[in-house]
């Protein structure tokens, strides 16, 4: 028996053959085998889990949409399952890694080409290496006429974050829905362009969403369906001018009549981009590492929080928004925001401006006007070889719904010895909960109190109504069960759609909690 | 042999009891079949062709998704076609009646149930059989704290419209983007809710796009993969104000520098809604028939054009929109807009309220506030037993392309001796140019005359460019081959999934091009 890792069903012969069908697609330094060094890059960085579960065989970063659909091509012939990702910064989510052990990873960071901007029109062309620190980079080269909506952390990829259903924090920042027209490699190695796209002269594959027929662009976000190699993104044009300000709250009983406030202001787009929420302990972990608040074991005590709420001079719930327009009309809109928040008795308004010191306002700033950076990295400083996952679901955005999950939540950290730090954004409609769970990746104790606490609040969670907008690898098939209107219907049409497109479940087995019929079994 | 249209493949008897088994299902009352006179009902109302192309050979309206189901079930036993729709009101297009000849009629008009107005949120749950009209009288009820986002005619399906990518005229008027969650029945009788709502105690159906997984929703668009039973919409809430106007261009040259001046006002959202620009002919068939304006042969000639636009006080080219929000906000936005386009010259602004007596602005003023209302029906006045179909190519929007586009369409319009009468909306970042071609419906050689012009333009703006976004059961083969990317290959995506979804091939055979594989023939 070999000692190196393969491909499910494959022998030690076929799978060096088939990588050297790779080799002669992308090159012999493209392709990473069992023995190669740079495998590790691909494991999960932040593992909650024995490494091995999610271990590839290899890796391949094909550059070229005729590249990657050679690579699928040799794979449907060997049979090898492929894990595809963009840039593979997830790392909360799982990062590189693939799902099913033994997988090939598809590493996409190669195609890094912003292949069209139409500053007129507002939108751009890009490959799925592009990240946001590039693609701002090139907008502000060309006049910084428009704005890309990148995540906490600018290193994403564009169409990477788009695909998961990330979010961004300018007024465009649901990223998925302000995207616009696909190119995709499926599973078979056929070629698809989507919405206007679909037609080959079209002058209008960015500008449209719709084409003639069914829209397929959703099928190829958080699925296995398909290898997005471009996507169409809208992007908004700077504003003339715009303001970041923070309003904090006294009190933890806060959080329903904070939420209650900021649903219609958003409804109403009076406040413009995501609002988000966050709690003392949030600011604390974004300043410094929790050895400079508290040394002792187990969570920071409640005796320990006022203290460190005063030096950070904050609340323990804090509200950030931007400001969008012509500085008059920016004014007529913050004078009702504040005059809404302000009826809570101890609420302090602050612009960015007045805070030059806390980084969470500075955060808030700089992806406010859609500049990628990497602030947010601080927050690994929280603990020793910390490792970090996040619970996200998704509810209404009502008080009601906020301090349900809240304290579902606190209470869940407590019995398990995690410190809570989350925060709460709104969207258009929904508010997304994040609760950031830190622990030291190279203790198993710790990383199996997260993954049990994990698995309890999304059944707690699903119980109370809640679902989660994604997950990391470790916890796919747990959430997609939870999905479960008519005997997990949705789950049973996306395998109808995998065995008609993928019948050899080459493609990201395993995503989402969508397994190719050969594998099935493995995910019960 | 029986003189009675049957379903393709079977025969009187088959059919008879498989029309039993429906009316067990639906009841007595709610079946019409081969010989019942309610079944002239579904034909289309504006043939552009011989009558018994899309003849169906029965009809079905079931009450409630439980229904639907089993008709779906019974249709999989005999292999009958099915054609959804649901109200039928999409005249230009086809109505009620189905693609393929011979397929029974599924009417969901009685499931016209308004299940959930979430006042706070700003979402609604409705049935198929929910038309604008009904949605908005019962939002006045509640206290019209929201608004919805009807096109010109009022008696719209809310479902329907979305479904088939129709516009409104607020500012949430892409009614499909706008959608979240639907309710949908497959091919083979399963039940399926998507993102949210693929949770079965899910509290935020209506408030999430994006579930666990991919986004299902665009599958179930101007397709035949699924019968949308339930759609969740997102509303606006009622602005503190608004205000709608109108300017008036005298130049046919003006229309690209027009154009040229609305793209960065759309892109801005100094417009906010989907501002739509008409010609002089498009004013004159809403005031009166034709026939008041020019009585002699072929179009309108250009010696007559200046008394009418002279009469009716408009110009060759006449811009709609309307401002939303609070009046001083308002006020700022039009300064800027006015000094935009007044710098054409010749150019005069009004509000609605300048001009009481003029159709169209009453039109735009109505449905910019979302109110429903039947003011478009008499545009049908202008011919006698006049038909009309739709020609609807999407484009950039510049001033380029909206010239390019409208010397096309003036040319083949000349040649086919029709008037051009058409508009041009603009969208997020697209611009719908729509061509309304009226003939005589009871004339063969007016209507063969509208069939070979409309696959001319459809070829034409191919070459060039551009794509139909929704067409006319008469031409949805054409303009689905139009879409030829790589060997088509979005339909050839389409056909794979309809194989996966419905073997029986039931559902709407032929709709947006994509047939069963049974049919798939035919097609060619």
């Amino acid at each position: 028996m070999s000692m190196l890792l393969l491909p499910p069903g494959l022998d030690e012969a076929a799978f060096a053959t088939a990588l050297d069908a790779m080799r002669a697609v992308a090159g012999v330094d493209f392709v990473f085998g069992p023995d190669h060094p740079n495998l590790v890059d691909y494991n999960d960085r932040y593992p909650i889990d024995d490494l091995g579960r999610f271990a590839p065989a290899a890796a391949v970063a094909p550059d070229g949409v005729d590249q990657v659909r050679a690579i699928v091509r040799i794979a449907n012939a060997y049979r090898i399952p492929l894990w595809t990702f963009s840039t593979g910064r997830n790392f909360a989510y799982g990062g590189a890694a693939p799902r099913t052990r033994g997988s090939v990873v598809l590493d996409l960071h190669r195609m890094n080409r912003i292949l069209a901007v139409d500053e007129e029109a507002g939108t751009c062309l890009v490959e799925p290496g592009v990240t946001y620190f590039q693609l701002y980079a090139h907008l502000q080269e060309l006049g910084g006429k428009l704005w890309p909506s990148p995540p906490e952390l600018g290193w994403a990829s564009v169409i990477g974050n788009a695909l998961e259903h990330g979010v961004g924090y300018t007024p465009m920042g649901d990223n998925f829905g302000f995207s616009c027209g696909m190119e995709v490699v499926l599973p078979d190695g056929d070629l698809l362009r989507t919405g206007m796209g679909a037609m080959a002269g079209s002058n209008s594959w960015q500008l449209s969403k719709y084409g003639f027929g069914p829209v397929m662009d959703g099928l190829f976000s958080q699925s296995n369906f398909g290898i997005v190699t471009k996507l169409g993104m809208w992007l908004m044009p700077a504003p003339p001018a715009n303001r970041t300000f923070m309003i904090t709250f006294p009190r933890e009983s806060d959080l329903a009549q904070i939420i209650e406030i900021m649903r219609p202001l958003k409804l109403n787009q009076i406040i413009q981009n995501a609002g988000m929420v966050t709690p003392w302990t949030y600011e604390a972990n974004l300043a410094a590492p929790r050895s400079a608040w508290w040394d002792g074991p187990g969570p920071i005590p409640e005796h320990a929080m006022q203290g460190i709420i005063d030096k950070l001079d904050i609340g323990f719930w804090n509200l950030y928004a931007t400001q969008y327009g012509l500085p008059e009309l920016m004014d007529a809109q913050l004078a009702i925001i504040k005059n809404a928040f302000l009826q809570i008795e101890g609420a302090r308004f602050f612009f960015a401006e007045d805070r030059p010191d806390l980084p969470g306002v500075k955060l808030r700033e700089l992806v406010g006007r859609g500049e990628p950076n990497l602030m947010t990295l601080d927050v690994f400083n929280w603990l020793p070889n910390a490792g970090h996952i996040d619970f996200s679901p998704v509810s209404p955005s009502t008080g009601k719904d906020a301090t349900e999950l809240y304290e579902l939540i606190k209470a869940e950290v407590k019995t398990y010895g995690f410190d809570y730090i989350g925060a709460f954004i709104i969207g258009w409609r929904e508010l997304h909960n994040i609760l950031l769970i830190f622990y030291d990746k190279t203790d198993a104790d710790q990383q199996a109190r997260a993954r049990e606490m994990f698995s309890r609040l999304v059944q707690k969670a699903a119980t109370m109504g809640y679902g989660e907008y994604r997950t990391h690898l470790a916890f796919m098939d747990e959430v997609a069960k939870t999905f479960d209107f008519n005997d997990n219907a949705m789950l049973r049409l996306s395998e109808r759609i995998k065995d008609a497109l993928d019948p050899n479940g080459v493609l990201s087995a395993g995503k989402s909690g969508i397994w190719p019929r050969h594998l099935r079994q493995e995910s019960m």
